[in-house]
């Protein structure tokens, strides 16, 4: 969750949506990582998991792969987990967002909701700051 | 429909898997086109659907938004259609790969599926002579 975390820092420094996420192999190896770029590149499509799914490039197979999220991912990203075999998925937090986790684990996905405080303050307090932003991020009109 | 077999038959000309997709506002403006880039740009993220969706860039709302794709959509890309709350999908033909159009259905989503004899030829063919580069772009190992 570190390069996650990290992740969603780097992307609230830079004005963007605070979450991040990153992609690992069976083997442990970290694939790629990414952050939501909604505001820095104008990207509605650059979801933090899809960010880093992007990043790890094309790959034969999911099989064994970890995808690391900050927060709940919302139904775009879970149905990129389902739709490409990612295994398992590591949740930051579900407070704030409770997105599609629990359908993953519905369709045989290993799913582990790690309710990290340090996730949940920072989107608490963006969420606090930038309702239009947030809402927008998740097409909520 | 005809703009979404163009970006799929110029997918397919520049060597890239032929699935197109535009997503229309809710006067029936083009907001945005796109087709598979996974061969193009090396970028698995970059279905049909998710590369309209990006080429229409932030958007407030998809009150009334149509997305328009030469295919049934992935589990991604029905995430994609769900989580924004794109009203309507029409899917050129669901016959050679059946994706998450009944789900939308289920969850509220108008769809509406062709069953096209131009888009269904354009897979098939595609699939016959690429097996392996679709199974890795549904995530088929």
């Amino acid at each position: 969750m570190a390069v996650a975390l990290d992740e969603a820092r780097a992307g609230l420094a830079e004005g963007g949506v605070p979450i991040g996420a990153a992609l690992y192999g069976a083997d442990g190896a970290l694939l790629g990582r990414g952050h939501n770029r909604r505001v820095q590149d104008g990207d509605p499509s650059a979801h933090a998991e899809t960010d880093a799914f992007r990043a790890a490039g094309r790959q034969r197979s999911y099989r064994g792969t970890t995808m690391v999220t900050t927060l709940s991912p919302c139904w775009y990203c879970s149905g990129l987990v389902r739709q490409f075999g990612i295994a398992r998925v590591v949740v930051g937090e579900a407070r704030t967002f409770h997105g599609g986790h629990d359908w993953l684990a519905e369709h045989g996905v290993e799913v582990l909701v790690l309710d990290d405080p340090d996730c949940a303050a920072l989107m608490r307090e963006f969420v606090e700051r930038n309702p239009a932003l947030w809402n927008e991020d998740i097409g909520d009109d």
